[in-house]
């Protein structure tokens, strides 16, 4: 194969590398931190996009536009929020440039230098809570359930494509609720919207669960996550939702008259996830062949490769799939049907292989005689030949199978590489070596919780929203506990 | 009515800040010359997009992304571009923030200074260019047809809200081509896409022309426009097509080999619509009640009012409109059944003609009892009563009239504004008082147009593709004229 990766077994993070690279999904820019999305790339993203939005909009919610810039002084309102948020960010300070006499080319214009530095929004609470504050007067404005897609931008040090970059984009839901009731069944609605669509749309199982004071946003009273396992025994935090409480109507005033006529603070949630997601979906299912991607979110579904000497031979098999081409397309399947004539069918095989596709069909002079094509399914590589008749039906079905193998193979994964654990040395005998969800009793104090990221490196990913209450004693510290967490290394 | 407009007559301008801000499309924001796109407003460019991004695909067109930040020194590698661009930008100097110990709050760290300061994308081409180096090295790797979405930033001293903000969102495609042939089709495939959807979708009449040398893109070779009239007379121009030549690859070093072999530079497109077409669409149809929505951009088409006195009245009328809702739901049109019970029926009728839904229905308990429901349709003020069987068939067709019958209104009125005259005294006396296209033969240089410019405001806006060949003399130089050329007074 021309475009050889290096094995997950002997450098998993070069291979994920070769990987983002050779299967034209991203490249660094010039622009250090800052990545090129490639059309393949953003193809994936794009699909992810239209579902998240169908369901954003169908739990209610609209999507809207804020700016890019946010004044400094926004940041230092909410006390929390500026610890989290206002350090590595990028800083407009001037608004133009001009000629350089001495030098060519063009210099800041010293003299148009901004009052007020400007910030490229990292996340938009403090920008968005300053318009709020117009548009919310009484109970009868709220709730309002706003979305924006956009870009941000975190100066990241050190990055890797997708999964930490300084511009991601991403969504960012914002809402103000007149209760605190209704602030937190929205934060859980949307913790459950993620899960639903990483696990039935990326076919990613995640452990939903609370994220332990240090772990928590900036400015949040508590932080809901959704947590995936990677192949390499790493967690990766997916999406999270945050119950923010009154904290940022308070910092920015935002009060509403309710039914009885008293004003009150407004209630907020914000939520998001971003173009991580993109590097979850390769980094949990593909493998040394390339990516492996979920039907429900693979640009090309179907490739048809034929397989032939004799330009009569490519006219007759070409009739041939023209008409399974259309019967797929009216079932909203999308397929390629890869005639190129200066390629070889086996640097198409691996290609497609390389690009995910779940389903691939090569049909040669054989099959047209027999009425038969050979159908190729990319996640465990199985080859049929199977009977033209009913093959649209056959290829429906069979993009069901791969969507739900492919999940029930990260479960399987996650089921072998989560450990319960009772002492500090298995805890790190198991962080060392198994890697995985390591579930453990922990006495609940961010102090032990420092104290065992600064000796294992692992952190607490969750407290599971589905646990069992069960009396045990702290891993580290011995102490009494009510409950076991998640922990993992993590990205 | 609660929420009075400004009259077009009094001030065309007023008019229009008072529709956007009182039909919730948009507002100012705390960040000076960026806009808030509101849910309503938001909602009708994603049925831009989501229509324009359809058209790009069928025309064989990909998206990607590329990043916000581009490094100073590229806007100086192309010398038209960098007097073009490089001047109101936003130029990000600094990385870190930090806490200011004197003073509280927080202050640019001095000591994160970045190495080159990094320009907030005003346009993507020096970015691009740079990055296809790496794309293209081979005819077999060309045509590229890239297009991204994405947000821009140009920092305009005198800002409007939707025609011309600091920010603002926008789609630019750059195309990359072996042939100059290719990359003039392209060029003009796009213009034609864009007249395609301001007549179709936005239902604007527009003419396509060539942009003279005085008002072409920074970079270009040549730029194709569409330039749609306002209802006060000036041109708008609504998206533009460049023909880039082979200027950006020279800049940035990009060459491929082609079929013979030989080394060649790319030619190069690049081409845009931003949330501008949203004003627009704002100004070309509206009117003193409020928005005036072309039913293909609609974000509501059907709105359904209920009218009664009594609790079982209503649940009687909810019953009936039910079934109706579901059926147009059922054909793809949208509606919204308002029965909320705090606001009266007058103020609902207002509040939607505010907002420019193309049908209303009204349904009373008379109606009821005759089968019947009051119709009235936004661009005429037309009401009539209709009977219930068939009302959806009736429906569809009135939102196929409205959408020909705007855009009918707004041809009829361009050709009453269109002028020919033949001296500059015509041309001034027009330009003055009444507004509206003016043809007019002219000399071919620039400096005849910078003075025409400076005595009248008046540009060419363009040479129409269309353009029958007639000799005459320029209205202003008196010198020999092949053609007539489109002037007016633009935003």
């Amino acid at each position: 194969m021309a475009k050889e990766l290096t094995s997950r077994s002997e450098n998993y993070s070069q291979w994920y590398l070769d990987l983002v690279n050779k299967a034209d999904l991203a490249e660094n820019s010039a622009v250090r931190g800052c990545m090129v999305i490639k059309p393949y790339g953003y193809a994936i993203w794009e699909k992810m996009q239209a579902e998240l939005d169908r369901m954003f909009k169908e739990t209610g919610h609209v999507n809207a536009y804020f700016p890019l810039f946010i004044p400094k002084s926004f940041f230092s309102k909410e006390a929390d929020h500026v610890e989290g948020f206002a350090k590595e960010c990028a800083v407009v300070t001037h608004y133009r440039l001009k000629n350089d006499e001495e030098n060519g080319g063009v210099v800041v214009d010293p003299e148009a230098k901004l009052e007020e530095e400007l910030i490229i929004r990292p996340t938009s609470e403090t920008i968005i809570w300053n318009t709020y504050r117009n548009w919310i007067q009484s109970h009868r404005d709220l709730p309002l359930l706003i979305n924006q897609w956009a870009n941000v931008v975190r100066w990241e040090m050190r990055t890797r494509l997708f999964l930490r970059t300084a511009e991601f984009l991403w969504q960012e839901g914002h809402t103000a609720h007149a209760t605190k009731e209704e602030a937190i069944e929205e934060t859980i609605k949307i913790i459950n919207v993620y899960a639903d669509f990483a696990e039935n749309y990326m076919a990613v199982p995640v452990i939903k669960g609370l994220k332990s004071e240090n772990e928590r946003f900036a400015g949040a009273i508590d932080t809901y996550c959704i947590e995936a396992l990677m192949q390499d025994g790493k967690a990766l935090q997916s999406g999270t939702s945050h119950f923010l409480g009154q904290n940022f109507a308070k910092a920015f005033d935002v009060k509403f008259t309710n039914k009885e006529g008293r004003e009150e603070y407004v209630w907020a949630t914000s939520w998001g996830v971003s173009t991580r997601l993109v590097g979850a979906l390769i980094m949990a299912h593909s493998d040394d062949n390339g990516l492996v991607l979920p039907p429900k979110l693979a640009p090309i579904q179907v490739v048809i490769v034929p397989i032939y000497k004799k330009a009569e031979q490519l006219a007759a098999i070409s009739e041939k799939v023209n008409s399974i081409v259309v019967e797929l397309k009216a079932k909203g399947i999308s397929v390629k049907f890869d005639d190129s004539d200066h390629k070889k069918p086996g640097w198409k095989f691996a290609e497609y292989e390389l690009k995910g596709v779940p389903v691939r069909l090569a049909m040669g002079p054989r099959d047209l005689e027999n009425g038969t094509v050979e159908v190729a399914r990319r996640d465990t590589l199985e080859k049929n030949v199977v009977a033209l008749e009913g093959i649209v039906e056959h290829i429906e079905k069979l993009l069901d199978d791969i969507q739900q193998g492919i999940f029930n193979k990260a479960l399987e994964f996650r089921s072998q590489k989560t450990t319960k654990v009772e002492t500090w040395e298995e805890f790190k005998e198991v962080i060392e070596n198994k890697g995985g969800f390591v579930s453990a009793h922990w006495d609940g104090t961010a102090e032990t919780e420092d104290k065992i990221k600064s000796e294992t490196k692992a952190t607490i990913r969750c407290i599971p929203l589905e646990n069992e209450l069960e009396e045990g004693k702290c891993i580290y510290s011995g102490k009494p506990s009510h409950q076991r967490v998640l922990f993992a290394l993590a990205y």
